[in-house]
C-alpha cells in the first residue's frame, strides 16, 4: 500500500488559496478549460452537480407558479441598444454574429462568406432582458394578461478577459426569469420572493449561509432600479455575489412598449422583475466546503451519498462481497433522502483499494463504506465521513438504519462550519484605519488569505471610492432584514444614511 | 352561450395541411416565430412538452450508462476544417461570430469594434462532433479510458432559409451523444442501441410508430461511414426523421487524433458514434396525433393529463365546486401513471365555461371533466376524451378508480390509430408507372394530401435519381430487421441489392 499523503491536495489552501481552487476542480474531475479561449467543459461529475441544483430549483420555481420557456440564443443589435445603461453595461462584452455561412477563401481554407453578411449584426445573448421583452411586448395587451411568470434555463455569453472555471466563463449555464406585472408593488413582490428563494436554495440545499442586501447604485444590474443579492463568505474570507433579483421598475417596458390597458381602461407600462443564478454556484459550492484533500458535497445536492467500496483478494471473495454490497445498495436506494433517494456508487473499478479510496474522497462523496470478507463475517462496514475521516467499524444493519442520519448530520455540520467561519471573519469597524488594516495582507508577496466582511457606516463619495479601489474592496450590499440606522461615514465623517457590507470579492 | 364551430382549427388537415399545422401551434400555444430570422419562442405548453421528452430520454440515457456533460457553444473555424465531408456538410449554414466587443460607430450606432476582431472566426456549433472530439483526443490515452459515453443537452444553430416551427428552425435545442470505444464491434452496437432506444421512445411514449432504417450514401450525416434513422408517417402521408444514430468508424479520431494504446500496447484510433434528437419531435407528436380540433397529446407525454373545470352560477357554488374539485385532485394526484404521478388541472380561469373547454381541447388534453352543482348533487362528472370526445356522465368514484386505465387505453388507440394510417399509405410498388402514380397528386395546385411509403427496389444509378428528384420523392431509408432480398431496380431494370422505403419528407 502506498503511503498515505499528508493532504490529496497541493498545494493548501493556507499556502495557495486560488491554485488550490484549481486542483480541487482537477483532482474531483468537475470541470477543464476549452481550446476555446475562456470557455470551459462541464465534465459528468461536475455536470450532475449542476442538475441536482437545476432540478431543485426549476421546481422551486414551478410550485411558485412560474413556467419555463424557451427564447432565440441571437439577439439583433438594435434591441441591446433599446435600453441606454443595459446596452452601455454589456457592448464591451459582447460576442458578434455577422455572418451566416462560411466559403472557401483564397488560401484554400474557409471564410464567412462575404455575401451572407448579415444586414444587421446579431449578438450572443448576454442575457435575454431585450428579446423576451419584445414578446412580452406583443403578448400583453390587457390587466388580464397579467403577471407573466416565466423562466429559461440555458447559455449565455460574455466575453471575459480573465476566466476562472465556473466563477467567471466567457460562457456559462444559467437560469433566468423575467416577469411582468401590472403594479410596482407586485413586481417588488417578486423581486423580493426570488431573493428569498434564492437564499432558501443557497442555505438548505449547498450549505452555504448568505447575507442578503440591495446592491449600491455602482453595482446595480445595468438598466435596473435596484438589485438584491445574495453575498457568501468563500474560505479564503472574499464575498461571492451567488445570486441577484433585479427590480426593473418601468425602465424596459418602456424601451420596449410592454404596455395594457389596466381595469379602468387606462394604457400603462408594465412592470417588470429579471433574476438569475448560474453554473458559478458550484464554484460557490466547492469554496464554501472544500478542504486540503479535496472537494466536499453537501449531501443533499450530492450526485452520490454513499460509496460502497468492495475489497477482495480473489474471484471467490470478489462474488462474495459484491453480493454483500448490491444487498446493501438496494437497502439504501429504498430510502427517502433530499427530493429523492438515495443514491449509491459501487466502486467496483479494476484499481488499488487505496487509490480509489482516495479518488471518491477527492470527489467529496458524504459517506464512503469499505466492505471485505472479514468485514462481511463481522456483518459490519469500515465507515468514513467526508467531513470527518474514518469512524470505523459501524455494523451493517446500523449503517443502514441510519444512513439519511448521518447525511442530515453531515449536511447540518457544514452549514454551521460555514456559518462560524463568516461569523468569526465579519467585524463591524468605526474607523478607516482599522478598516484599512482589515483589508491589508500582512504579506503583499503572495495571496494571502486575510480580511472578512466590515459593516461600516460610508457615504458616496469620490474620496470613498477612491479608498476602496485603493484597497481592491468593494460594497457587497446593504443588508436587508435587520433596522439599518443613519450615523457617519468612517472614511469623510459625513452622514450615512446606514451602513454597508464591505468585502473583497470574487 | 355561442354556437359551437364545426371545428376549432381552420382550415382543416384536408384542406390545407401545412396551414393546419400552424393555426394547431397557434391554437394550442407551443411557440411562435421570434423577431430572429428562422428563430423560434418555445412557448411554456410547447416547452413542457420538450421538457417531459426531456426527462424520459436523459432516465434511458442514464439507465444505459450514459453521462451528461456540456461543451463550449463556440467551435474554432480550423476544428470544423479537419473532417472533410463534415465541415463540407455544414459550412453553408453556419453562423459566424467575428468579434468580441461592440464600441460606437460613426453614426452614433453600436458597431462591431474593429479592434476586437478575431484572430480565426469561431463558429456557433451545428452540431459538436469536432470540439468534443477535441477533448476525448485529450482524455483517452489507454484502452482502460474506454469507452467513453457522454450526451449533452444543448442548443444548435443551423442557417435556415425556409423556416418551420419546430420541423426546421435555424436554432434548436436537442441532445448530441457522443461515444467513443476501444472496438469496431463495440460502436456499431452502441450505435443499434441508441436506435433501437429512439423507437422505443417513439412507439412507448410518443405513439409514433417508426421504421428503422440505414441511409443511403447521399443521405448520410456528413463524415459518418453509415447513418441509422428512424422514420416516421406524418398524417399528410410525408415522412419525417425522427432520430439518427451515426456510425463513425474511424473517420473522426483520425481527423481529430482520438488514439490509444490497446491492451497488446499498440497505439490505435478510437472508434466513435454520435446520435441526436431535437425540439422536430413536438413537431412529430403534433403532427402524428392531431385532429382538426387541435393538439392531441399521447398522455404519456402530456403535462396535464386531467383537466377539472369547474362551473357555477355565484360565489357560494364556486367554493361547493372548487372543493370537490380539490379533492378529486388529490385523489388522482396520489395514482401513479407514466413515469411520475397523474398531472391535473383545475381551470378555475374567469373566462366562460365554453371557451375554456375549447382551450383544453386545442391543448390537447387527454381527460376533460366538467364539474358543476347537478354533478355534484348525482355524485358525477362530465367526463371528455380528447380522443373520443363526451363519454357522458361517469360516477365520481369510477372516474377516480379508472383514471390511469383510460389514460393507457388512449395512449394506446393513438399508437394503433398511427399504425394504422401507416399501414394503409404503405405499399410494395414493382413498377414505375405505379411509383409516378402514387407520387402524383391529382390536383397539382394545392397541397393535397397523397401518396406515403412506396417498398421498392431501386440502384444507384443517375437516371433512378433524377426520376425522384422530378417526383420530390427521396429514399428515407434501407429498413433493417427483416431479410431484405436482391431483385431488379424498378426504373432501370439493373440488378438491386434489396428494397428502400421511399417518401415525400419533411
Amino acid at each position: 500500500m502506498a503511503k498515505k499523503p499528508k493532504n490529496a491536495i497541493s498545494p493548501t489552501r493556507e499556502e495557495d488559496y486560488p491554485e488550490w481552487y484549481q486542483q480541487v476542480i482537477k483532482a474531483a474531475d468537475l470541470a477543464e478549460a476549452s481550446p476555446v479561449r475562456g470557455c470551459m467543459v462541464i465534465k459528468p461529475w461536475g455536470m450532475a452537480i449542476w442538475e441536482n441544483m437545476q432540478r431543485v430549483l426549476d421546481g422551486m420555481f414551478k410550485d411558485s407558479g412560474h413556467e419555463n420557456a424557451y427564447f432565440p440564443l441571437l439577439i439583433p443589435l438594435s434591441f441591446m441598444e433599446k435600453e441606454a445603461e443595459h446596452v452601455e453595461g454589456f457592448a464591451k462584452e459582447c460576442a458578434v454574429v455577422t455572418h451566416h455561412r462560411l466559403e472557401p477563401g483564397p488560401d484554400g481554407g474557409l471564410i464567412p462568406a462575404p455575401s451572407a453578411k448579415l444586414e444587421e449584426p446579431l449578438i450572443i445573448r448576454p442575457t435575454s432582458e431585450t428579446i423576451i421583452g419584445s414578446m412580452y411586448a406583443k403578448w400583453v395587451q390587457s390587466y388580464r394578461d397579467l403577471p407573466i411568470k416565466i423562466n429559461q434555463w440555458c447559455n449565455v455569453v460574455r466575453w471575459e478577459l480573465r476566466p476562472r472555471l465556473f466563477l467567471r466563463t466567457t460562457e456559462f449555464l444559467w437560469q433566468e426569469g423575467h416577469t411582468a406585472h401590472a403594479t410596482e408593488e407586485e413586481a417588488w413582490e417578486e423581486t423580493r420572493y426570488i431573493l428569498d428563494l434564492y437564499a432558501d436554495f443557497a442555505e438548505n440545499w449547498m450549505a452555504m449561509p448568505v447575507i442578503k442586501g440591495e446592491k449600491t447604485a455602482g453595482e446595480r444590474f445595468p438598466g435596473a432600479v435596484s438589485t438584491l443579492t445574495i453575498e457568501a463568505m468563500m474560505q479564503d474570507r472574499k464575498a461571492l455575489q451567488a445570486g441577484t433579483s433585479h427590480f426593473l421598475g418601468q425602465n424596459f417596458s418602456k424601451a420596449q412598449d410592454i404596455k395594457f390597458q389596466d381595469q379602468n381602461g387606462q394604457e400603462v407600462f408594465a412592470w417588470t422583475t429579471s433574476w438569475g443564478v448560474s453554473t458559478r454556484l458550484v464554484g460557490a459550492l466547492l469554496m464554501t466546503h472544500s478542504d486540503d484533500d479535496g472537494l466536499v458535497l453537501p449531501p443533499r445536492l450530492a450526485p452520490k451519498h454513499v460509496a460502497l467500496l468492495p475489497i477482495y483478494r480473489d474471484d471467490q471473495q470478489r462474488s462474495e462481497v459484491l453480493e454483500f454490497c448490491d444487498r446493501l445498495r438496494n437497502e439504501l436506494q429504498d430510502q427517502e433522502f433530499a427530493d429523492g433517494k438515495i443514491q449509491v456508487l459501487i466502486d467496483d473499478r479494476d484499481l488499488r483499494g487505496g487509490e480509489k479510496k482516495w479518488q471518491l474522497i477527492k470527489r467529496g462523496i458524504p459517506l464512503v463504506a469499505e466492505i471485505g470478507p472479514r468485514d462481511i463475517a463481522e456483518n459490519v462496514v469500515a465507515l468514513s465521513r467526508r467531513d470527518q475521516g474514518k469512524l470505523g467499524s459501524v455494523p451493517r444493519d446500523e449503517f443502514v438504519a441510519n444512513a439519511t442520519g448521518r447525511l442530515d448530520e453531515i449536511q447540518q455540520s457544514l452549514l454551521d462550519g460555514a456559518l462560524q467561519l463568516r461569523e468569526q471573519n465579519t467585524r463591524t469597524i468605526d474607523n478607516a484605519n482599522e478598516f484599512r488594516d482589515f483589508f491589508t495582507p500582512a504579506n503583499d508577496k503572495k495571496p494571502e488569505i486575510h480580511g472578512g466582511f466590515a459593516v461600516s457606516h460610508f457615504c458616496e463619495d469620490p474620496a470613498v471610492d477612491e479608498i476602496l479601489k485603493q484597497l481592491k474592496v468593494t460594497i457587497r450590499c446593504l443588508p436587508l432584514g435587520e433596522e439599518n440606522e443613519p450615523g457617519t461615514c468612517i472614511f469623510t465623517g459625513k452622514p450615512s444614511t446606514g451602513s454597508a457590507v464591505f468585502g473583497k470579492s470574487y
